[in-house]
């Protein structure tokens, strides 16, 4: 017997207190809200474990710091703050030598570092196998941030960023294929990209009803947008920019690009809901990839004719024993 | 060869920076401290791994869901903060029932609740082992908070708290021992207290120039400070004050009663120095245990007579290979 992982953590913060004074936001949304009397403080928590997230001979442990550092900034992003502080927690086996912690260390502060982020503390101890753990406080002026629950009936969903490549990198890295042309989605798995900027634009300009980084695969992220903000989500699958090759690449792995684009996390796009059209200087870069009904909470995917598409697998779940 | 934690954090921390706008502390004190227009917010981070803190055969998952809270929460305690909220990373095997998750939760927000701490985030995912961190958000007045930096020559050196009880305790756990006189002690490794208002009262009270709580042993602990703070400090050993039995039980596992005080840790008893003596309705469970001194940086331990007492381990430290 098992239970997802939405499962538990519905179970988990079942007697939890989410709203209270100045939380504003709290279990259940990409960061944690807390009102101060000059603005507003985002925390988001985010995980990067070895043979979990990723084998430690893919890359160097420069790498997995850079990656760790992209992916917490990236919850930040998707609720429109500026991040200005970090906090690691890392735990490593006795027999991980000084200079690998080094080495994470040092592309750990180098994300940070590129947007202004300061490392303001944390704490380190032996582990089983290497464990990172950020936490990340991010700032927004007073109401300026957004959530996954103001989708409504009406609105267009919005993609900004790549999507698929990261999880075609993922398979690919599993695969220990090596091609020149192979690279840009291998880069795309080690290097998340976090759309700080975008974000505060959608935030600053009331742009998005409602924001998620699409990081446990776009089906699901839609998911929790449908179900918080209590509408259906129609998702025209067809209309999902899918990288030059992608289908190539994605014929060779057995995979359909679709299901894999739907399916597979750790992208970090944005995806957004939004009565606009237009995103000021970042319209080129958006697509239009489906629309918000009235109906009960979820996602149905169409194809070009309005046929719904069914999906087997829904995302990235831990499946976790009773 | 191999490095000790506090080389290695040296060395991960050299090129941060401590202090900048509103970041008052940043790596190397208990918590940092981040100023915002109506207060001093607080972070603290604090890890909590199976089978390098604790054996799960020793307890249920509710005792290390109470003991990762307390823990969590001491750090608070020694900046003379009031914890507020907190942010929970949980990473666990695949075969980790979902009923363990919910135990040691339940355990977490019993403590939680105890201390009207709202747990307001977090994240669950694989590992392998069992891992809590936890992030915890204090509050203080303005510069109303302690830190390991003010010690000044002439201060004495002041406990409150239990000390040892929990080191003997994990002793105890460890030889398997089971009689109705240990309880005291491995209650004391279960279920640390973090002395929330203890450290409150100090902090309001203008009435230490330095704390720290006890998580890594008495010697290294105090060694932080005496670092922090630029001084000497004297500890006379004689002085600390032992558990009644404490004696009977180090003979029976073969230890120093002082050296187990001096260099076990997780006793969470608060350390200050003070030029104060009284300490208002908390004065009779304090006991003077040193003095402050001008000097080199560093930590001495005399016995009655004034003579100086050499210790070959000097607290709980991880060693890291180079």
């Amino acid at each position: 017997m098992s239970v997802s992982e939405i499962e538990l953590i519905q179970n988990l913060t079942r007697d939890i207190v989410f709203k209270k004074g100045p939380l504003k936001i709290g279990v259940g949304d990409d960061c944690s809200v807390i009102r101060t009397k000059d603005k507003d403080i985002l925390v988001s928590c985010d995980s990067l474990i070895e043979n979990v997230h990723f084998k430690k001979e893919w890359a160097s442990w420069e790498v997995w710091g850079k990656k760790a550092a992209g992916a917490a900034l990236s919850d930040i992003a998707a609720m429109g703050g500026k991040p200005v502080y970090a906090w690691c927690h890392l735990g490593f086996p006795p027999s991980f030598s000084a200079s690998s912690t080094l080495s994470f260390y040092k592309g750990l502060k180098k994300i940070f570092k590129n947007f202004d982020v300061v490392l303001a503390g944390g704490n380190i101890c032996h582990a089983s196998s290497f464990t990172s753990n950020l936490t990340v406080w991010g700032e927004a002026p007073h109401n300026q941030f957004l959530t996954r629950s103001g989708a409504k009936a009406g609105d267009k969903v919005y993609i900004f960023g790549n999507i698929g490549y990261a999880s075609l990198g993922l398979q690919i890295l599993k695969k220990k294929w090596k091609h020149r042309s192979v690279k840009k989605f291998t880069r795309a798995f080690f290097y998340p990209k976090p759309h700080i900027d975008f974000g505060r634009y959608l935030a600053k300009n009331k742009k998005a009803s409602s924001c998620i980084d699409v990081s446990d695969g776009l089906w699901q992220d839609l998911n929790h947008i449908a179900h918080a903000s209590k509408v259906r989500i129609i998702l025209e699958g067809h209309k999902i920019p899918l990288a030059k090759d992608f289908q190539k690449w994605g014929q060779r792995l057995k995979v359909d690009p679709l299901k894999l684009v739907l399916t597979g996390g750790e992208d970090y796009a944005l995806a957004y809901t939004s009565s606009a059209s237009t995103f000021g200087p970042w319209t080129k870069n958006i697509t239009e990839i489906g629309s918000v009904e009235k109906g009960a909470p979820g996602v149905q995917v169409i194809d070009p004719q309005g046929k719904a598409l069914k999906l087997s697998t829904h995302g990235f779940q831990y499946k976790i024993k009773k």
